[in-house]
């Protein structure tokens, strides 16, 4: 399967006073693809991993790299796969490209945690969504 | 002068399906005391460096710990202060405290640009600016 | 032609404390289908109007109506369509139904003005924009 | 006591591509205001009425008059104050001036619900909020 995709369009309200993404909408993108890969994936809604199942993935760190503005209108394609996968912690990578242009303007590495949402204790990566991540992986 | 602080309650409207602060929440608030700080210690408004001499400071790179999470109603205490000042780029470090807690519980460190907001080029940091800069060096 | 239709999922980063879409969030979703609606039916991009021709929307009165909540995952189809047009005034009108209910759970009636962005005078709707905006009152 | 005032600058993240206060985001300060009224008013937490009390106040109606723009950097003083309470729900005012202006830049009347957050049934508005409520009145 390898990475997953999705393009979104840089919004009217996601640009700033320079004509640029404001950084902190970068993220909001991110956890969108975020979200449409485990439904894609997973086949159920990742809502259910939350609701049903009570299982959650707060960040822990995240390193960005941004390297070339994106500005309003332009075409973000956004592209996530996995850099490594733990026991109860996972590295995703996102690049986003402006449209067809072959480097990445926009990188970064992001470390989350799996935890059960009602105590916050880590949880041991269930085996159908490690399956996902290591399809991810490419 | 030293380190710049702001204490930002956790909004209602940042906290997450998990009831914790949605990281990419924490760089708006970034934005606040960034703002803030200039404002305060350079005597004019911030947006008067934008507008009026069209000065902008775009994020290059940003990691970020996150290592405990905010609560709704917490009141986060932002410290800003500066790590390094180059010819026309700076790192900021933000560190956000829970209260009055000892440690940091998120901590971002942020490689800014100093550009010319009409061509997007790089410029050398103004001495005004240095000046604020320096002192945040603490 | 008539109304324009997009649906988009009630995000992670969109429901409150108590799961259901922060009202803030309608806004911005009603605008992303007010950008795509000028690309798809003006057939150049929403930016082109604004960057290009200097041509502003700003919004002057909104009544919003929310019947029921949208939960996290929910898919918000959003109609949008237009109920009155002035010579420098449009009223739209915006309905987001859950999913295939045949009912819209939130309703708005939005008056927006159409200005020149660098004066912030109104303008008289030019041609090719009203013949989208007669379109989509069906 | 009568109405509750809060001044909260224009953000950087704020303001759209025109430079003037993006009209979602006007709905973010409403709703920090509102935060920040029950907790000087009821000498507790706004967040324990939701974790604790189990009381939600969803919006269910609201009109806004957008008269003036904001621009980055205006301080918007927000003066919240209530024009009816009923039973089970009450219609809040906000007008937003831009700074010492003395008509309002922007005005709206929200009607919210009042719920219990486990059942969504509505409450009969809790004797000590109707107090602070009233006092709201002027």
């Amino acid at each position: 399967m390898g990475a997953y995709e999705v393009t979104l369009p840089v919004r009217f309200g996601q640009v700033d006073y320079a004509g640029i993404m404001y950084y902190p909408r970068f993220f909001e993108n991110f956890h969108a693809v975020f979200e449409d890969m485990f439904t894609a994936r997973l086949g159920v809604p990742y809502t259910s991993i939350l609701e049903d199942r009570r299982i959650g993935f707060p960040m822990v760190h995240i390193e960005t790299d941004f390297r070339r503005p994106f500005r309003f209108g332009d075409p973000m394609r956004l592209v996530l796969d996995v850099t490594r996968i733990g026991r109860s912690s996972i590295t995703f990578r996102y690049r986003g490209f402006n449209g067809r242009e072959p480097e990445p303007s926009v990188e970064a590495s992001a470390v989350v945690a799996v935890i059960d949402l009602d105590t916050f204790d880590t949880l041991e990566i269930p085996a159908d969504i490690r399956v996902v991540l290591e399809a991810l992986k490419g």
